[in-house]
């Protein structure tokens, strides 16, 4: 199972050419005029974009295929931009939006620890739940949200919390998963109750996943093994994943988690799944409508075998390709074919595996920008 | 020439026990009862450290040999501690000290761009020179410090300030090295003009080095090329250093000045010192008297042939050892044997290269915390 940005594509796309929506506005900004036979296998209408001088054709439904991704990573395709972190920035800026509406928010607290956060609009709902939560008097002033203290033990307020959120139901609070993740001020601290994982960004609780980078070596290159996500999956179907994913839900360590969803997403056996190791984490937070996104993902780097091919187990990838990393890197800037979080972790791989030059302009900002969220 | 946190020990060691200043408190806290016969060349007294219960004998001088180093590195000198964090958390504190004291500097901007943040104590030395430095009317209501408008050039600033450091003498600010350093808002940003290296902390500019994990693949392990400075250099005499790393002065890129330090210090020759990668950077600010360091390092990794002997050219560097990397982690955890930041380079290494596990208490924390300083 997936870890998911859990963005409406529709909502979170900054282009002025709505027909456009896959492609960056990154691969606009050059100068060397050409045209990009861009082929779809969709059967639906095909756009041209011409802004600057370069015209790449993308179809207008925003489906694409493997072809597509092929057509667009390779390096000839655009003038040299490998120094270019243009379009790495505005993958990143797609992951934090809204950080002038923190404001629109009150804190959740929990025994003085604050744990999520509200919307004022979602809070609203909540008012009529007065035996699970307590409101400040006048939140115009501040104060906080807080459980009923009758509520004290993590039993009794994860089952309370997760009838007001059934209560709700999909309406509001869309994508039920019955999946429990952990309500805590931090990683590793005290657990104070449980939440419905569709409910996370709604109470605003972190949330940590891992993601991992599958590579292999091929006479001194890397190649990076890329998923395509199933056109059925509810969060960004058709889209590009990393060769493995996963939201940590209560109860299970990283590496556990990984080694699980090393499996279930790519039959990669625990006798090579264990040889995955962490590297890291990224962070990003995002304000979407009442939705208040704090996650921090855990990233790992798997050097697989050059003859191991990933075979998905759970139906949710559709199918897998190996890349070169500085293809795939091609994607990620031009293009917003991968789901957006896989990017974070992804320019983290290429600061770690040497593809970043500190004389790249940018080097810096755009490093500490993949730690943008509380990384805590 | 090496990068160098430019502390003075007897200054930086935070322990009530002045004659245990190089084993860090992280040794102190196993239950385990054990003597360590710590042997060293020095002929001075040992002095042995009893807290709680493990027992170490070290030199009171504060030298120590490379038997040393090898003897604190054994894993089974001290019960299994590789999931405890604690003695990385005390390196990185080490590198970040007096946060508390930032009112007492003022901030230093040209154009409008605070550049760096000179001390209240500091200022007033600068004061009497009224046609280099502007003072605010009144510092207690804020304000900055600038450079007086006639001083219009980046040549008349560094000459101006130039003229003034050597003026101040050696007495306020000691150490010359006859190097200038680019003055600047952030890395890549316009240079306003140079200054004198030593005077950089003192005026509280942004300093920038470049530090290198030189490492072999033995077996499936990793061995990490560690320097013994030399007792004649100025700055840590007779510490462990990485096997390269300079600081960055003005007019030279960071790939071209890490390949110009690997031959001076290691006697590396270019063809191989091509072969390092930039992996990212760490930074760290700290607070001594009058001095505000604000530094960031840029890490590079260069996996070496096994066969690869270092040498060092410039006379800064005693001798090399190759040390497994998990040793080296258990002198950084365990000792103050290192330069204070080649830890934070070094701990970097450690979460890239899969050493750190996110089940580890404190993961996140640390992971941050090697970019407690202004990265930018």
């Amino acid at each position: 199972m997936a870890w998911t940005c859990n963005l409406h594509l529709s909502h979170k796309i900054p282009f002025s050419l709505a027909s456009s929506r896959f492609i960056s506005e990154a691969s606009h900004a050059f100068s060397k005029s050409f045209t990009t036979p861009f082929p779809s296998r969709s059967s639906t209408t095909h756009t041209s974009i011409k802004s600057n001088s370069p015209t790449l054709s993308v179809s207008a439904t925003g489906t694409f295929t493997w072809d597509d991704v092929v057509r667009i990573s390779q390096p000839e395709i655009l003038p040299d931009d490998s120094s270019d972190l243009t379009g790495f920035f505005e993958k990143i800026r797609i992951c934090n939006r809204g950080s002038e509406k923190q404001s629109e928010f009150l804190p959740f607290a929990i025994d003085d620890q604050v744990v999520g956060y509200i919307h004022n609009g979602f809070a609203s709902h909540l008012r009529k739940f007065q035996d699970v939560f307590v409101f400040p008097q006048d939140s115009s002033c501040g104060g906080h949200v807080s459980l009923h203290p009758m509520l004290s033990t993590p039993e009794e307020r994860t089952s309370a919390v997760g009838d007001v959120v059934k209560c709700l139901g999909e309406e509001l609070i869309p994508g039920i998963r019955n999946e429990l993740y952990p309500v805590a001020s931090s990683f590793g601290a005290p657990i104070f109750f449980s939440l419905e994982r569709a409910a996370a960004p709604y109470f605003g609780i972190k949330a940590y996943g891992v993601q991992m980078n599958g590579y292999v070596e091929r006479d001194g290159q890397k190649l990076l093994w890329t998923g395509k996500r199933s056109q059925e999956k509810a969060t960004y179907p058709g889209m590009l994943d990393h060769l493995v994913a996963g939201g940590l839900p209560h109860g299970i360590a990283c590496g556990e988690n990984l080694v699980k969803e090393c499996e279930e997403e790519a039959g990669i056996p625990r006798s090579i799944a264990n040889e995955a190791i962490p590297v890291g984490a990224v962070s990003y937070m995002d304000i979407d409508g009442y939705r208040y996104k704090r996650d921090v993902l855990f990233c790992y780097d798997l050097k697989l075998p050059e003859s191991f091919i990933p075979e998905n187990q759970d139906g949710e990838v559709d199918s897998f390709k190996l890349i070169p990393v500085t293809h795939a890197a091609n994607v990620i800037r031009r293009t917003q074919f991968f789901k957006p979080n896989c990017s974070l972790v992804f320019i983290d791989f290429l600061f770690r595996h040497g593809y970043m030059s500190p004389e790249y302009i940018g080097y810096l900002d755009l490093l500490q920008s993949l730690r943008s969220g509380d990384c805590s």
